[in-house]
Order: C-alpha cells, then structure tokens, then sequence
C-alpha cells in the first residue's frame, strides 16, 4: 500500500516571498503543485492542465454545486477555484501536494480537510517586510503603505495556522517546510489503524 | 533572548525499546532528561542531583502540597515525581528536556503544561515485539505472554500522544524525534508574540 502523500497549504501577505519558497519547493520534485480551475481566459503561453484547468461560468457552477472544489471564490468577475479530484488524485500516489492559497480559502479547504496542514510565511520583521514591497520598485509610496497595512492585518491571522515559518532565507524556509511535513507523517492520528497490528 | 526549549515526553510499552533511544538522544547534547524525585533510598553508584533527588516522604510531601512536581505516583511503597523546577530552569537555558515516563503521568503533564510535545513509541508490530521480550531471555513464558499482553493494551493508548514513532531501527526512532522537535518550533502558538513586531 502507498501511503497518502500530504496536503500542505501555504499562506502569506504579499512580500512574505511566498511564490519563491514553494517554487523552490516544487523544484525539489518531492511535491507537487495544486492546479486551480478558472473562467478566466488563458493567456497565450498558459496551457491546459498545466497552468489552470479553463472553465466555462456554467461548467464551473456545475462544480460547485457537485462539490468538486475544495474551495472557491469569485475575483474580478472570474471564478477561480481547487478542484478536488486532481489534488486526491496526487494524494493517493503518495505525493505531497501544495496549495498556495489566500487565508479565507485556506480555512475553507482545512474545515473539510482537516489532516491539510496549513502553513503562514512571514517575513521577519516589519523592516524586511518594507524593504521587499519596496525592493520591486513598481509602485508609488502609497500604494506600498497599503500593502504593508494589509500585510500586518493578514499576519494577525496567524493563529488561524498550524505553523509560522519565517522566511528570513528561502534556503531555511524550505527546510523548515520540509521537516514540518516530515513530521506531520508521525502525528498519531495517522496510526489509528496501526494498533490493530498489536491485537 | 533565549528561545525557551521544547519538554518532550517520551512513552512506548515494554519492548518498544525507549530505553536506547532515550539513551541516544541525550548523547547527541541536544537534550536533558528529567531528574526525577523520589523517597526510595539511594542504591550504591547513584547520586543525588544525577540520578535523582532524594527527599524523605515529608519533604515529598511537601512538594505535592506547594505544587513544585509536574506529575508523582507512589509505587512499590515509594513516592516518584518530576519536580517542576529542574525541569523549568533547563527550558528557561533553552535546553530540550525530555521525559520518559508512563502513560498516566503523560497525561497529567501535558494537561498542565499543554506545549509539552508527547511522543509514543511503538516496536514495527507483534512480532517484533515478541521477539524483543524473548531477546532479554530473563523472563518465562507466561511473564513474556503477560508481558505481551499488556503491551498491546498500552498501544491502544496512542490516539493521547501527539505523534507516534515506530522504532523500526534506533537511528531512524532518534531522527524521526529530532525531526518532530524542531517542527513543534514552528508551532503557530509560539508566534503569537511575533504579530507585535508588524504593528
């Protein structure tokens, strides 16, 4: 029997560096990426079953309604959603799957998967956290105000999280998601059927 | 400041071997083990503050009165316990402290010290279990029989323990609790002070 990969969902205000650490994740080829389904168009380079699974607004509402989608919501007037079945899918062939996802639907995907463990990144200190937004050098002063605003109101949710990592270096960062992973295989809730071997 | 260090607490049956992997842990300096108290009178090589605090039955007493032991149980005439303070001051330094103790005492410490990380010990299944009771060669067969029989019933314990470690080889046990250490460090309740710092 292989055993079930885990589901790892991971959280993080903008400049948290949340995309860099779970690509490197995902290049360590011991995970794999969560796709999203969407009524969003694709762009040109975006294919099918590899960046988004494209739907239409009623092939997508039928989804929702035949509880297909580990979670969902509606952003700009597109739909954007996880589709269960691909991530099960991973699951049962043992591979440990992740969803980067926003809090709100990080919390809808723990209530009905509850052995998800759910990870907050967060920079170190409020002074990385500016020197980052800043760092990209696309915005005015204003708009990064309000993205540092919403960040320290998203970092409040932190509780709402198994796990912190702070993501002073991608390189710990990684290797504090990993060893977190590792060791949610040893929670005692996944050896339930294990006492049987003892009767 | 100094990170405060993690209490580990150790149970597994006779024959799941927590003896050696005890053993082993504290050798790698990552980790204390608990002194324990009790009122038993010192055997020739043992000494005080080593390998336990001696206490007359009044001074035990006393400290179950003034609440100064984390979990205490009489047995065979003698009273046992873990004194809090010792255990206290090596988190305070940073240290991991380790406890291995019985099932019953297990329970009573994570309720009043609920950060404290609760390991299970398990040999792989029935076999080798038997095979290990056998290994000691000491006893009968009806104490091995017994011996088996109540270990089965313990395991039946293990949804109360946080994680279960299967002690298949003892290195695998040592880096699978080393691994589940260094993950509860990054527990979302011990990051609950870090949302200061983005206000």
């Amino acid at each position: 029997m292989i055993e079930k990969g885990t589901l790892i969902i991971i959280s993080g205000p903008s400049g948290s560096g949340k995309g860099t650490v779970v690509e490197r994740l995902i290049d360590s080829m011991a995970y794999s990426l969560s796709i999203s389904a969407t009524t969003r168009r694709p762009r040109d380079y975006e294919k099918e079953g590899v960046h988004y699974f494209f739907k239409s607004v009623d092939e997508f509402k039928n989804m929702i309604e035949n509880d297909e989608l580990l979670e969902w919501a509606e952003f700009c007037g597109n739909y954007y959603g996880t589709p269960k079945e691909y991530v099960m899918g991973r699951l049962n062939e043992g591979k440990n799957v992740i969803l980067e996802i926003e809090v709100l639907g990080a919390s809808q995907v723990k209530e009905i998967f509850p052995e998800a463990v759910t990870v907050f990144l967060i920079p170190p200190d409020k002074e990385e956290l500016k020197k980052r937004l800043i760092g990209r050098g696309t915005e005015d002063c204003e708009t990064i105000e309000k993205r540092i605003k919403r960040a320290s109101e998203e970092i409040e949710l932190l509780p709402n999280y198994d796990y912190v990592v702070i993501n002073d270096e991608v390189e710990n960062a990684v290797e504090r998601i990993n060893c977190i992973v590792k060791a949610s295989k040893f929670e005692s809730r996944r050896y339930i059927e294990k006492i049987k071997d003892f009767k």
